[in-house]
């Protein structure tokens, strides 16, 4: 039967299943001849916005795009991991999580991009340290996936490409907040990378896509589905995104607080949340029961392992290895201010979407592709939420280059952190696991 | 403020009314430079197909369509009417209304389009008319209109622009089917051709844009409040087009029907709403009373006055006037088939959309705009909606230039007639008048 896109955006419109026929016609015809217009495309996402798709439409878009290019098989001799967050203020999980699941026996080739807007990339965070390369060449990866079983590198080659082309246009037509595009987004990349385990860190809260449990559940479940279809071991662990994630945010500041972690603080929110998730994975791979594996990855940080991993990954990515053990090393821009309470009481919010935007004003971010960051930028907690603080108490301190920007960013993180007459109630960091293995 | 169509397609998703600045800001950018992306355009309309627009953004969009182009300005000394249908099968109610209500002293300079689809257009009609022509110049098309009141022409110059680029952008997106568009679309070019008094044939029915009163009702207030916003004087009158108008469907045959009204045969189906809808056009024009006016039409039908200025305006177009004394001389196709009723019963259902695609396939449509028509082809009715028919009885004849052509639309019309046991439930043509006079 001939295609017609006009075809689909009325079924869509009528919130009629499109085949999987035609959403195969739909996801070539985004990047191969004959084309469909873009304001054919951009009509049928609106559609989809308000009337979505059902779980078996979700999973073909998802399979279509993941087809569109390149998709990677790893001939490797143990299993292969991958981890994705939907996008957080002060997550540099991945920086712990790599060395740690790598020294337990699983294969870690992770590609990650740069930051944009209020949330940081991992990209970024490590081209922090000096000397480090992000661009790799497909051999280069490789050989150092081999050799030490993680990398963290640029993502490069024709991954999805028509996710890329979706991904644009839907940035442009206000159809980026669709639950099934994003799972579509999300996963046609990452099934494309051919990992066999995939954690999803999915986040929740005011700053995040997910605004909600509820919606977060949805996509974590859709993400799980369009997993298992390909055949593939997935497991979304829904994160409260109403603080930031660690007590820093900034590139060097976070590669600073990551080696803490791998160098043994495992005691904080941050390295708790991180042993959770590298035992997950571990669990996920095939290593070990969950308890098993979540003592594992403990043992890997207190023997030392975990930092000599990180060591050893970011001397074969030509940075300075020794930052693992000196962090002092790493750069701190030259203005510094703290901020303080200004009345007692309890730390009852964290806007981490407005503190990333500071960070982003104090020359940690970009707001557009084109911007430079400073890699010394950025902001260090000393509370964290449900804190009790009396006044004059320290809340954090910015660092940047510039007196111009502290006064910049102090306005609007003033306004991010809400000191309460009350003690907040207590919110976990993670509020669910949910797992392919399991019945969702 | 800077205008940002992103902002305009998010408001509209979210529901939150666009300003009267953020419209005429949209609507510049359909046509001119720098041109809003198509793909944008296309995201907002289908944001509108689901939001729908207030009844102020719906008049702002009007007139700022209305803007986009030319807007013409009579200077003649009475009242200038025009006449609207929304797309009907066999409707041929400006060939009749044109002449009597320019023998009331009100000019109707009345711009047309050609069919496409199901629906017939007025300007193939009149040319059918041998040596008819419909492409006149400004200033011929004002000369006429002076001299005689009225004037039938093929639409010329750049009236309302935007909405010819939106309705080709909404055609290709399915995003014809929404109401404030659909009036945006019409009003913008009616208030753009200058008449103080407009009359507004909304077709309601299952072959018509709109499928039910409630809809055609939106439809009418909306385009009322329009009008009113526009300063203008407006009636919308809703029709049943659940059934052709009149029992002649196909051009030549069209105007012999018309022609039959204008030379008295005004007890029809068809006679009894021209007059009707000329008398609602006197009246709104300030002739008289709707009662008065109703008789005026009817007297200027008996004394011939319709029928000789019917003759004038073909004259001054350069077709052969004397058709109207002698309708016979207008193109009959040479083959010609009646269907007869299989069973006795009622006609209990007339699809007009079908009947409408039926005379396409005889030859008198086209399904594109490059396709040929053939003037004396069509169907003639030999019964309509609630008449009573014994086995046997004549249904319609069908005239086409091969027989080829009989069989094809044979099918389509035993399927669009309905002859029931019962007798159906009587249907009034005229639904309901709205007028801008009232409270609407």
């Amino acid at each position: 039967m001939a295609f017609h896109i006009t075809e689909c955006i009325r079924k869509t419109k009528n919130k009629q299943p499109l085949t999987n026929e035609e959403i195969r016609e739909l996801v070539r015809g985004i990047t191969k001849e004959p084309l469909i217009e873009e304001y054919q495309l951009a009509a049928w996402l609106m559609a989809v916005c308000f009337q979505g798709l059902t779980d078996a439409e979700t999973a073909a878009l998802t399979m279509a795009m993941r087809d569109s290019g390149q998709t990677m098989h790893w001939d490797l001799d143990g299993p292969v991991a991958d981890k994705h967050s939907t996008g957080g203020v002060g997550d540099k999980t991945t920086l712990i999580l790599a060395p740690i699941v790598a020294s337990g026996g699983v294969y870690m080739p992770k590609m990650s991009g740069r930051g944009l807007g209020h949330t940081g990339g991992t990209i970024d965070k490590l081209e922090s340290i000096p000397g480090f390369r992000t661009a790799l060449s497909p051999d280069e990866f490789l050989k150092q996936v081999r050799e030490i079983r993680c990398a963290v590198a640029m993502q490069t080659g024709d991954l999805a490409p028509a996710d890329k082309k979706l991904y644009a246009l839907r940035d442009v037509t206000e159809t980026v907040d669709s639950i099934p595009l994003i799972c579509a987004s999300i996963m046609s990349k990452k099934l494309a990378t051919g990992a066999d385990h995939i954690l999803l860190d999915v986040k929740v809260g005011s700053g995040a896509f997910m605004k909600n449990d509820a919606d977060a559940r949805e996509l974590a479940r859709l993400m799980l589905a369009a997993a298992k279809a390909d055949g593939k071991d997935c497991t979304a662990v829904l994160t409260d995104m109403d603080r930031p994630l660690g007590m820093c945010i900034g590139n060097a500041l976070e590669v600073r607080e990551a080696v803490g972690v791998l160098n043994g603080e495992t005691d904080s929110e941050l390295g708790q949340f991180c042993l959770t998730l590298a035992g997950e994975l571990l669990h996920q791979a095939g290593i070990g029961t969950a308890e098993q594996c979540r003592s594992m990855a403990q043992e890997i940080v207190e023997t030392g392992a975990a930092a000599d991993r990180f060591a050893r990954m970011i001397g074969a990515q030509g940075g300075d290895a020794s930052v693992v053990r000196h962090p002092e090393k790493l750069k701190l821009s030259r203005c510094e201010r703290t901020l303080t309470a200004q009345q007692a009481g309890w730390i009852a919010g964290m806007q981490s979407e407005e503190i990333g935007r500071a960070s982003v004003l104090l020359g940690a971010g970009r707001m557009t592709k084109k911007d430079s960051i400073d890699f010394g930028a950025g902001i260090r907690l000393h509370v964290k939420y449900g804190d009790e603080v009396g006044r004059g108490d320290a809340l954090l301190t910015m660092y940047a280059d510039k007196e111009s920007q502290l006064d910049e960013a102090e306005a609007k993180l003033r306004a991010a952190i809400t000191v309460a007459e009350q003690k907040p109630e207590e919110r976990p960091l993670i509020r669910e696991i949910l797992r392919t293995g399991a019945d969702t």
